[in-house]
């Protein structure tokens, strides 16, 4: 009798860390559905890398949800404000960024949590991680522990005690090189991944913010040549 | 000089108990703004209402913001199946009903978090209550702490330690026919709340829901007139 794959459910935004991510789930032999949230982030290529990557990697589905958080947020990540361009490393690992998005992961990982519950899974992936982004306050175990600890409170299934919902970041403690290891042991096209945080219409990375800087840096080291289109080389 | 009041955000959807809850917000002296979160809900009347009540409480802000919870949950509040009707008082109290939808008050919390952090308000309201609708999970005070709690981790203002994010659910422990009595004690006008799960197009209470059970037996038990106009009287 073949057992059935237990269900994951990976948040996908279409960069690196979740395509990687959804790799890994994959790998540990979960049926993976992915969940992109367009929440209006200015980068909105994302969303279509988001779909190519399900795509490759053959995920059992992809659920997309769409709430405007421009409606309730203020970020640079949402227009409200121009994205840091040009920072240094210490700059970029200093504080927390212009493109915080008040309670994103905390949003992100609501959405994954009642799709998890919809779809009978108890098993949440997210691509956080500490080492390149501290910034990000809703990036650190002590928040995904407590999340993890909420999801069980906050549900039927969590509360009628036929689901442990965990969450899971296998990425938290990689440098960005060793993601893109991993992702390349894993099979992963990186050429389908989107990192920039201002790209143009045309979908050229802008080669400048954080997030590229992180992504060229992290390339440059594992001496992977960087399949990013940029405007700037 | 005046002091500026604090600033509050108050999920606000439409029925008796989160419109007593942002009066109460009000008569603490909080300039209130009010989320109402069109998540997709069977009872579209219910958007309505808010911001009938929003406008007649003369709150500082109404915010709107739209998920739609139908693409990844299911529920009888979305539709997925019939909202329950005629159940008997000890069917209603008993377990989870059809009408839990999916990590809902986590997602509402979340945007609730989001909104307060881009306003710099400290504190949330909410009109979760665990007598009348013991079946949620998600209307439990050890709920309602972890989220405070997780508040607190996952976001700038709360890391930084410039905010201490608070969860107010003052209805927590009060009858439904308590909550009517506090709403009129504050001057709320509850001809304009929608408590129904399954009105008509019309605007008419199916009288026969649990949510119209529990109002129409609350508002017999403190003598008040019901004003609602239902299908069935």
């Amino acid at each position: 009798m073949q057992m059935m794959a237990p269900k994951a459910v990976v948040l996908l935004s279409g960069g690196i860390d979740s395509a990687t991510c959804a790799a890994v789930a994959r790998s540990r032999g979960f049926a993976v559905a992915g969940l992109t949230v367009d929440y209006g982030q200015r980068h909105r290529l994302e969303l279509e890398a988001a779909a190519k990557i399900a795509s490759y990697l053959k995920l059992e589905a992809h659920y997309v949800v769409a709430v405007d958080l421009r409606a309730i947020g203020k970020s640079a990540l949402l227009g409200s404000e121009d994205v840091p361009k040009d920072r240094s490393e210490a700059e970029i690992s200093q504080g927390i960024p212009a493109t915080y998005v008040p309670a994103r992961n905390t949003i992100l990982l609501s959405l994954a949590l009642a799709l998890a519950e919809s779809l009978g899974a108890a098993d949440i992936f997210i691509g956080a991680n500490v080492l390149d982004y501290s910034g990000y306050p809703d990036c650190r175990p002590e928040f995904l522990q407590t999340f993890e600890k909420l999801a069980n409170l906050a549900t039927k299934a969590g509360v009628e005690g036929n689901t442990q919902f965990r969450v899971h970041a296998p990425l938290l403690f990689l440098t960005k090189a060793e993601i893109i290891r991993l992702a390349i042991s894993l099979g992963v096209d990186l050429s389908l991944t989107m990192s920039c945080y201002d790209p143009t219409p045309a979908g050229l990375a802008c080669g400048r913010c954080d997030s590229c800087q992180i992504r060229r840096r992290a390339f440059s080291q594992t001496g992977v040549p960087d399949p990013t289109r940029y405007v700037c080389s």
